[in-house]
């Protein structure tokens, strides 16, 4: 299909993603989201039908931009590049649907970060009672449908919730949260942040009765970080 | 208006709030109070109608004295000071606010801390029933209006909270909590304070019925921790 | 009955036992799954009627592979090896049970990790209602037990209950959990595993109802996770 | 009094027991069960009327050997010793009397860890249904009156209820734990493990009934671990 070798651009965007994708696992030890080998970060490679994200089973401690493995978006391996002599993630045929069927997706994550799969085992979406929540996700966090791994039927469920919704966080049910974004990194950052919703919603509702934010109010905070928080178009997510 | 490169004793003030500010940013995250970019630190710069606050979503591993970022009281950037090429803090606005109106405040504190975010969810304020809490906050600690960001309300519920108030501290509904203090530094201690009391009541509380301090033990308690407690004035907060 | 200073092949394969069992200890409290000198993890030395096992009330800070201790599968200590000096865990002899009575585990781990010890508080197994623990124990989480230390009673009540059970993990009634292994490291990670899910299940139900998963994906995808996950038959588990 | 300059073995005993006690505070920034400057460990100078205790409201970073405080029983700063020119802990009046009233106590520590306090703060003692406690603590954690900062009160509350009790914590009421032990390292694995079961009895507690364990098993267990756990009388506790 394609030499990697032939191709020097492509070659160098392989690289840089390869390098991003493997750093941003770290995030997820750092936040405290995954557990031994558990959790996956995809980013797609710009310009080509490729992604790149982590070999399946292999610690934290010994993750390296070279043994990442790059996909194309069925999922199969690229053969000859770097990693490819290894299994990717047992999750990648989801995070390749993601890519195949949403295309200003660029990166996605998967984790099974406590409070999200506590949501997800009563199959309950996250309501939106708190104004970070607003900000990051603009309203509720939904639930998709269960699916077990070895088809399509887990990517086609985050797809069919995530598509035309707000939220970047689905939580698949009985699963856990699949998160997609801009970049990679904003995935990552949508998978702390959906966790932290996750954690402070379970805490505030086993004490009482939340106070519910009006709609209007959900819709200008949303929109207002979405625009103008941060520095850039990059920082904003 | 002022041009800070012709005052030096200015220069020597704010560049010792940059460095304060920017160390005590990290204290945030030592104490688990921050996600990813959330939160933000200010300091007063001593003699000056002048602030010091962290940029707007600048990761918390990049946050140097170099890129804080000056403001006068109104919350605008002063031209041709380092970082004045960048946005500040989102919150900017709600920090000028409270600079201007309680002058005896040098140090404001703004977190998305779990518990204490927990409670503002319900609108509910966290009752005084530990000595510590006694102590630092001299009563329960209250809650603030709902107020989003985009003008001075979130700045006049702070200061209308707390004007007269013992409490340091005040969870604005469906947001989560802002602190002041003596200095940036006591402000950051009332950060961790009010997560750390909103944690331990909320335990509490979930597993039986909780035994009240009376009036008169919680106003002994605050009188002489404000008083006696550590090796200086300094040390007390 | 043996001398080790003669056999080199029993000696190369010892000392690679606790190079293994010594590091993978630290597993433990990076998990957060033991405090103080609580906790140990054993590893059978391969092709020898010997197992690894951490001395008695030692820091996890102290470990180091020549002071871990050689035993017998009943628990003795190997005169004239290193450590043999000291006294091993006092859950020696339940490691040694197992050990005699359970050909194929080659590692077993003890804690007193908080979650899974909350459900062996109550004398509750933890139901499978989350994907992750369908994957990695293929069902429940069993209870053993009430037995205390002195005698055969814990080896017994973990062969007993483990016996045939898909589960390598079995919280012992008002105890905690016991692992086994396929390898230490196997067993290191079903004590990582069962505190997620018995952590995550606690959450789940305290805030509503569970839905369970149907049995048939249960079995699918604990032959899918023990068959095809990972990079090999020691990546998978 | 004492002239400690001509004294070269109290000396000695003194900066031995500034060392530990010093190095002993980190253990309760390890185990997370202090804020801030909250929380003081004390250690016993063997064969002298003396004891050494933290300074007052002095960051935990900044802990030296050289500034802890030297008291005497009724804890007053002997002068002339380094670090008498600050404040001690301001719970010194506290520790003094349990040094003046058991002396078979060489070690005391306070803290307001999280769950300890969540008991304290119902007045209610927490019950022995986990191995680990009967192990260490011999049956039940016992509650303390409500007694504030000031006088003898905390002193005496702490002396009566823990004198002839097996446990070496108390919850004093709508405080949190003090910790008494044979040594300064016995009485922080003391405040360690007291959490540790606050935290486990709490959640097995708040998700059904608990299992009790037989007065019988309680009490074998504890004559065990007191007897024949670790290495030697030393590592016992």
């Amino acid at each position: 299909m394609f030499d990697l070798n032939q191709v020097d651009d492509v070659e160098a965007a392989v690289a840089g993603v390869r390098a991003e994708v493997a750093a941003l696992h770290a995030e997820l030890v750092r936040y405290g989201l995954v557990m031994w080998t558990g959790g996956n970060v995809s980013g797609r490679v710009p310009g080509e039908d490729l992604f790149v994200i982590k070999p399946s089973g292999v610690s934290y401690d010994d993750l390296t931009p070279e043994n990442m493995i790059v996909c194309d978006l069925y999922g199969n391996t690229v053969p000859g590049t770097s990693g490819s002599d290894r299994s990717p993630s047992s999750d990648t045929a989801a995070h390749a649907y993601v890519y195949r069927n949403m295309p200003e997706v660029n990166g996605v994550v998967h984790t099974h970060s406590t409070y999200a799969v506590a949501w997800a085992a009563r199959g309950e979406e996250i309501p939106c009672v708190i104004t970070a929540m607003a900000d990051e996700f603009g309203g509720p966090v939904p639930v998709g449908p269960f699916a077990i791994i070895g088809d399509d039927s887990i990517g086609r469920g985050i797809v069919e919730t995530l598509a035309g919704h707000r939220s970047r966080a689905v939580l698949m049910r009985n699963h856990g949260p699949f998160t997609i974004g801009a970049s990679a990194k904003d995935a990552v950052k949508a998978a702390v942040m959906v966790e932290d919703v996750a954690r402070t919603v379970h805490l505030a509702r086993e004490a009482g009765l939340l106070v519910p934010i009006p709609q209007e109010a959900i819709d200008r905070l949303y929109y207002r970080y979405q625009n103008v928080y941060g520095q850039s178009e990059d920082d904003r997510r």
